[in-house]
């Protein structure tokens, strides 16, 4: 065992007569010493900076969570550590051939991962001329994989749990995983890719010599929102971000396709849909296009919902109705002035009055089904509804009337039951008559009174975007609803930037920093208002990102690192705050742009290297 | 003239027997109307798909400054528009041959910029078939440039005042630019870029037929301000900062590019600065490096500012001085806690009482006019500083008493007069005996009583930091300090995050959007605490980035679209508020992403379709 205490303790002694004068003067003074009382790296002039031990060797072995993000159910981690190169994988694999082809995948973006902890600027691999560089060139990493269940697609009840013991025998470290599902070996792969770090040093990547995980999630709803209709969002960016995702073992991409603005979603039955509703002819995504999402979010660990937001929140792209003879598919399409009619501009709701409105529905429901399948959740989307729209709007208004529904709030609320219930109906039917949960954000249709006649608990599962008081939680618990957490004061990631309309600071401002995003806990907070709920009902959450003010350029600005700070409170659900993470926290957002994610800097550099010292 | 109608009627009939009905189903049915009441363009569905104008005709012809940032002095712009490409531009320069190579160079810009308004997706430019694809491969655009002045630095008094003619006469536009100096006509050459639009049907540029412009800035100093010390920002990010800046005529690139957390710049005669300073070997500037962007501004009409920030915000760096026997060049460095020596983590402050700091201050600003001159200006930054520190540092604190300054407020503030005197003195040695104009920030020591004692009028120039509120704003301006207005509740672009020490959010919160930074009129704020101020004493003003939390990753949304604002106030500052400005400000924003970028959205783009619809 002399080689691996060698190797291990690097920086300890071994290499002192290797470097000369000349490499010692480009290197920095600086090293880090693990304090066992605080687990924190302490930055200090080493005595002898060939004895000093790398910011990385630290990092990877002196917190007992290491650089784990999302901390893991249970970990052991060695302090030791070996250097490897990321050309020395390899892997034995026993599976399902469904899931060893899914598993070739996942290893290939595993050493993908491995190449970008490099700095960005290095192409050169070849370790730094010493003792060591033999031993990382010959350094085997073998990954041996073992998974039991030919599942290949996440559904709610997916055992996305996984074993990973890591040890290290002469030149080979031995990975070893075991999940029923090839979505628990994949998150699996995605902690081994936290055991490893560059070395500045030695210009190679150390890993620890061995540990041992047990880990899988407390929600298995675990969701990131884009909205792509108030803005276009490319579909490299939605790679990016599912990538980003995979990173934080987050497991839903809620993809709000449409809404009133635009409706870029081309339709094979419908192509007059983007053809008015579309922001231009190159702003359309095309059924090859989402299909290549759905597959690209399966290989991550990563269902992608869609959403069709309806009976409000659609409008533009429905022009074509009555010059098709179907008359006005959707009405209060662009009217002014806006704020008697919707939220914000532009103004649109389906016009319940018109029959033809639900075949149309069918349709875009099939094609859905068709891009997104086989699909075990849909979102119907469905707040936001404007009584005041339908009812100033003279054919709903006449249908009310000539079918004695009445012109009362109550009656449009019946009408926008009805309408839910022929929706649900449609998408079963679209889906070859299989019934999946649908999920609805909460409205003036999920209060009391209503929902319990119009929303049954077993066909819906209701998604809290109100805020954490809102008593609305308590009472879905209390009646059985499954619910999905996206409260918008934690997890709004549109919040606090300027006004789109008019000026001062957005609606739900301020900012949410990933501490208020950390700290936003569905038990306790549903433990305040029901004191008899089922756990199991709380799927998990979802943060979302509303695109009014955003577009490609600063999606990962706005969701990351924040929506890292949420896998792991969905992931683990800890006990603790934010405090406890913050020092592995900054250092996973390093790891995320070194993948290429343009995450917000959250500290000055200076703090990285100075655990502990940028407190309050 | 009936060819030159016909192509800037483009859409009005010339095209009809061209397309036929399967490139017509590709087509958009919505078309523009210039509504003449308003100026605005109305998204329309054409009667006849044909005779629409597109979008890029309307928004060239249809507003009375078209789509120009910052709005010109004086405008008068054609209704008429032809189409051509970017190939096809050819140029007659006259002008003193230093201005000439210079001019080269814009007009290669130029052309570039020419070649990014097409949509990112197309590498290929030839025109849509049709009868105007020969016209628009025909159609030359010929640049005549006359400048002459040869002055090829900015300094506080170069006229940046230019004329733009453009006539077009068959097949040739020609764009008639005058200017006294470089600055100018590259201004002109920006403007006369904002001219073009991608065309959407016809797959080439448009450009207005006729237009005159008589164009210069109302302020002298238009700045942005980088920090790089907080986090290290890329030579490539900074390089894109500068394109970003020469696209909105801002003028001062000012690099606030040490403090206390780091010291990025390589210096040969100290290059323990930067083995003890810098966050790692890859987070340096090299001379070659901060020299390239120095020219990099100056061909864009920019000049790069250095600031070197003393007495405070130094620091990490000078932790060599006692190993090399030149005892403690700063005090307080990384002391605890930090709360009570600096405003925030890590402290340090330069070492008053050790006369081997002014050596090495001395060597520091010897560098920095190599690196950065011939400078017009210099930044000495000067906030901050914290007396605190120096009065518990012993070594000091003997020292106030061996020399019997006291230890009183005043003596201390004395002292930071005499340090102030002895830099200004020793910047000048460094500069060959050429004193510059030296910018301080707005502190302790620029209160009424002290700066009349410390900072003569001539010698400074005071940039407020603080909020628009502050009486010291009248203060300066009754005492005849020139001024730079940078008050953090308009144009700190930082705030409105997260904390990133403790939680909630950070100090200046809100967020700053793009309406609260147009709106900061430095004449009329100078105008509540003096009626008798020279306006020439408000040189202009600066939005600051300081990189707590951010670097090169987020570093365009942090200022774009925002800096544009803030360019079109420092340019022309106009008398109304933003609400006139929205418009070409949405589309402005569009541009600067085509021109790579990562601005931040401002609004749906249904807005930007539909203008003026989404008010409050």
């Amino acid at each position: 065992m002399k080689e691996k205490y060698c190797i291990s303790t690097l920086f300890l002694g071994c290499l002192l007569v290797q470097f000369d004068s000349s490499v010692f003067a480009q290197d920095s003074p600086w090293g880090y010493r693990c304090d066992g009382d605080t687990s924190k790296c302490i930055k200090e002039e080493a005595t002898d900076p060939l004895i000093q031990t790398s910011f990385a060797q630290c990092k990877l072995t002196c917190n007992p969570y290491g650089v784990l993000w999302p901390k893991p159910t249970s970990v052991s981690l060695d302090d030791q550590v070996v250097p490897f190169l990321p050309s020395n994988v390899t892997s034995a694999v026993v599976a399902p051939p469904n899931v060893a082809s899914l598993l070739d995948e996942a290893i290939a973006i595993f050493i993908d991962n491995l190449h970008k902890n490099y700095p960005k600027y290095s192409q050169d691999m070849t370790p730094r001329a010493g003792p060591y560089k033999s031993a990382a060139n010959n350094h085997i990493l073998h990954l041996d994989i073992t998974v039991t269940n030919s599942d290949d697609r996440l559904s709610l009840h997916t055992d996305e749990s996984y074993s990973l013991a890591l040890a290290t025998n002469g030149d080979v470290s031995t990975a070893t995983i075991h999940s029923p599902t090839y979505f628990g070996a994949r998150h699996a792969l995605e902690t081994l890719s936290q055991f490893t770090e560059y070395d500045e040093p030695l210009h190679a990547l150390l890993i620890i010599t061995s540990a041992t995980i047990e880990d899988s999630p407390v929600f298995p709803y675990r969701g990131v929102l884009l909205d792509t209709a108030r803005n276009f969002v490319q579909i490299t960016d939605i790679e990016r971000t599912l990538d980003a995702m995979s990173a934080n073992k987050l497991n839903t991409f809620h993809w709000h396709i449409t809404d009133t603005h635009s409706f870029p979603v081309y339709l094979t039955s419908r192509p007059e849909m983007t053809h008015y509703g579309a922001y231009s002819s190159r702003e359309i995504y095309y059924a090859r296009e989402i299909m290549h999402i759905v597959e690209y979010g399966r290989i991550r660990g990563i269902r992608v919902l869609p959403e069709y937001d309806a009976p409000a929140h659609v409008g533009n792209g429905f022009q074509w109705g009555p010059k098709e003879g179907l008359g006005d598919i959707a009405v209060c399409v662009n009217k002014e002035p806006w704020a008697s009619y919707c939220v914000e501009p532009p103004c649109g709701q389906l016009n319940l009055a018109n029959p033809k409105m639900y075949d149309v529905l069918g349709e875009i429901y099939s094609e859905f089904v068709n891009f997104f399948g086989p699909i075990d959740l849909f979102h119907f989307g469905g707040d936001e509804v404007n009584l005041n729209c339908w009812n100033t709007t003279e054919e709903i208004v006449n249908w009310m009337i000539e079918n004695d529904f009445g012109l009362s709030e109550d009656s449009y609320y019946d009408q926008w039951g009805v309408f839910q219930a022929r929706a649900l109906q449609l998408l079963t039917t679209a889906n070859g008559d299989q019934k999946v949960p649908g999920i609805l954000w909460t409205s003036h249709l999920t209060e009391a009174g209503r929902i319990e006649k119009y929303l049954p608990s077993d066909d819906y599962i209701i998604q809290i975007w109100t805020e954490e008081t809102d008593p609305i939680i308590g009472e879905l618990l209390d009646k059985n609803y499954r619910v999905i957490f996206s409260n918008y004061d934690h997890w709004y990631l549109d919040c606090g930037f300027g006004a789109w309309v008019g000026e001062g600071n957005n609606w739900c401002s301020p900012y949410k920093g990933w501490q208020t995003v950390y700290d936003n806990n569905p038990i306790e907070i549903a433990s305040r208002y029901s004191t008899t709920f089922d756990p199991a009902l709380i799927l998990g959450g979802e943060a979302a990102l509303w695109t009014e003010q955003a577009d490609g350029e600063a999606l990962d600005s706005r969701l990351w690192p924040r929506c890292a700070a949420l896998g792991e409170r969905l992931w683990g659900n800890p006990a603790h705050n934010w405090v406890l993470a913050e020092s592995r926290f900054i250092h996973h957002r390093q790891r995320m742009v070194r993948r290429g994610i343009q995450a917000d800097r959250i500290q000055p550099q200076w703090c990285h290297q100075n655990e502990g010292l940028c407190y309050a």
